[in-house]
């Protein structure tokens, strides 16, 4: 919202915001300003009517508007609407990862072709504002043909290694620095959700599905039902279903894991390598998977990655010898929301 | 014209093909197929008419259509047709880095906003088909802050320099490495037009006029009139007019400066670092440098650099702490024509 504040000549007219329980809506008589919408919003008695904010996008539609959805939530629910509202003419912007990389039918009532149909943009899935699923779209389509997809995906799992497991050695134990990156809001509230991969493989979904590769003639993927199809090595397998369920008892509980971490920590360092959280598309193998594993001190994920970075490497024919390779900050609301209003830019020229 | 042919489906229609000697071009009757484009274009006799290509476009706009002029030349004479091309309505892609590093009037010219106008997609003068431009427009037009853009720019710089300046150390003279890279056609036709800047100096142009903080009140650019405006660091600036223009005579020159460049190696590594060709756009201080600087192994620039990659740094207020990177091959036919390719692409989607 601030960045459409600070961009007022792009022209928008701002027609619904809702939050789980409010809403706002405009009317034929009354418009809304993205400037004072959060006062607004926890004042507004309008309960969310969903089905209000469509009718109202729809029309615009129909007059030839562009009317965007932008679906700012983690919400399975929102994220099924989207083939509505497609339909309807109404275009898409999200992060929400749950539709790209959920049930396969969702997916696919999303990727329905049709001139009629709004359109959808979903850059911020995977990266934030980092431009990595343009680009792979770009490589794909200008015929390229990805061999391997290979990276740093969650910002979270970025911050804990890269500190964890340096370059330049560390002494610290896991639980202390899952700790640190939980105090900063580095993680989930409950740092179980990123330590068990599912985050890594819901981006690793969204992306192999853009691979044409990945599909066999029936336009399915069969390695991709959805996220929970990738090869996923979770960093708590052994969690009591309390801490699995609970921030404060997963912290409880987690420094009965520091040995094990500190041992795999060791191994690596022995071997010349640090410990990193990556997901892999292998096209040539078809293997898609979300690991912990041992790169050399040399390489980029070693020297390159810092703070909590996320790093994406597209092997391809044409960056056959050396990668394409995306680098910076891939988490965070400013990034983040750059990402969705990118999207909405890229609707909204002539 | 091979990732055309490759790609069957995005329905192009080829209207014209021109050398700068003949040219094709489709009529009522006939229509220009892409895939023995070569052939028939060395057999044709007609000669090159810009102007008939250009009413034949023209038409097609009127109808709706979208018409593109892809410019893959790197002539002053045809940039200079642009904004006559844009007013017809008819959109212009190129990797012909002189409309939009040269003289600051044509630029100008083209930048016009008119949502009459045809559009224009300059995604491959700089970096080929990494994503360069258009991530810097993602960030300027969401709102971010540019504070500093440096990188590797040119290709045949990155490979002459990796290998010269290596950060395991390297002992070869810098001509022998010139004369090789000359020989894999990693060069121009005479190294002179590669070592002497200017390249490099185009594309900070090119990149420095899309940052709003460079213009000043009246929408010039101060520093910016012309890609002779950066400072620029030559490295053959002691070399005789004989060897500026005849490449065989730039190589049998070339040996006289290897004492200086191997000293200035030498006292890069006696401080631990490494030469590099780069280029800055340095946004608060307000310089835009092309210049031959230090930079400590341990630096992206030295570490993760290699071939003849590009390698771009983003540092933004929102990428703050750590910068946006974008690496991978900045130089070579197929990558360049992606990116070409893609910006076409962009144009058509409906």
């Amino acid at each position: 919202m601030e960045q459409m504040n600070a961009n007022p000549f792009h022209g928008f007219q701002l027609v619904a915001v809702s939050s789980s329980k409010r809403m706002l809506i405009s009317t034929k008589d009354t418009c809304l300003k993205p400037v004072a919408w959060k006062d607004a919003l926890n004042a507004s008695e309008t309960p969310v009517d969903f089905s209000a904010v469509q009718s109202t996008l729809r029309e615009l539609a129909e007059q030839g508007e562009t009317a965007v959805f932008i679906d700012n939530t983690s919400s399975q629910a929102v994220a099924e609407m989207y083939p509505g509202l497609l339909d309807a003419g109404i275009a898409v912007v999200t992060p929400n990862k749950k539709a790209f990389s959920g049930e396969v039918a969702l997916y696919q009532g999303i990727v329905l072709a049709d001139a009629k149909r709004g359109k959808y943009l979903y850059e911020s899935t995977v990266g934030a504002g980092l431009p990595i699923i343009s680009t792979l779209k770009d490589l794909v389509e200008t015929g390229d043909k990805v061999l391997k997809i290979e990276g740093v995906f969650s910002g979270t799992m970025s911050y804990i290694f890269n500190n964890f497991s340096a370059v330049e050695g560390s002494n610290e134990s896991f639980s202390s620095i899952v700790k640190v990156a939980r105090a900063q809001g580095y993680t989930e509230p409950n740092p179980a959700d990123d330590l068990n991969g599912a985050d890594v493989a819901r981006k690793l979904t969204i992306l192999a599905r853009i691979i044409p590769e990945m599909k066999d003639e029936q336009g399915n993927f069969p390695l991709l039902h959805g996220y929970r199809s990738v090869e996923t090595t979770s960093l708590i397998q052994d969690a009591p279903s309390s801490a699995v369920s609970n921030g404060d008892e997963f912290m409880k509980w987690l420094p009965e894991q520091d040995t094990h971490f500190a041992q795999m920590r060791e191994q690596a360092a022995g071997e010349g390598s640090v410990l990193r959280y990556v997901g892999v598309v292998d096209v040539k193998n078809k293997i898609v998977k979300a690991e912990l594993a041992k790169y050399p001190k040399t390489h980029p994920f070693a020297t390159s990655l810092g703070g909590s970075d996320n790093i994406i490497m597209f092997h391809t024919e044409r960056y056959g010898k050396r990668p394409l390779i995306i680098q910076g900050a891939g988490a965070g609301n400013d990034v983040t929301a750059m990402g969705v209003m990118s999207d909405v830019l890229k609707l909204m020229r002539p």
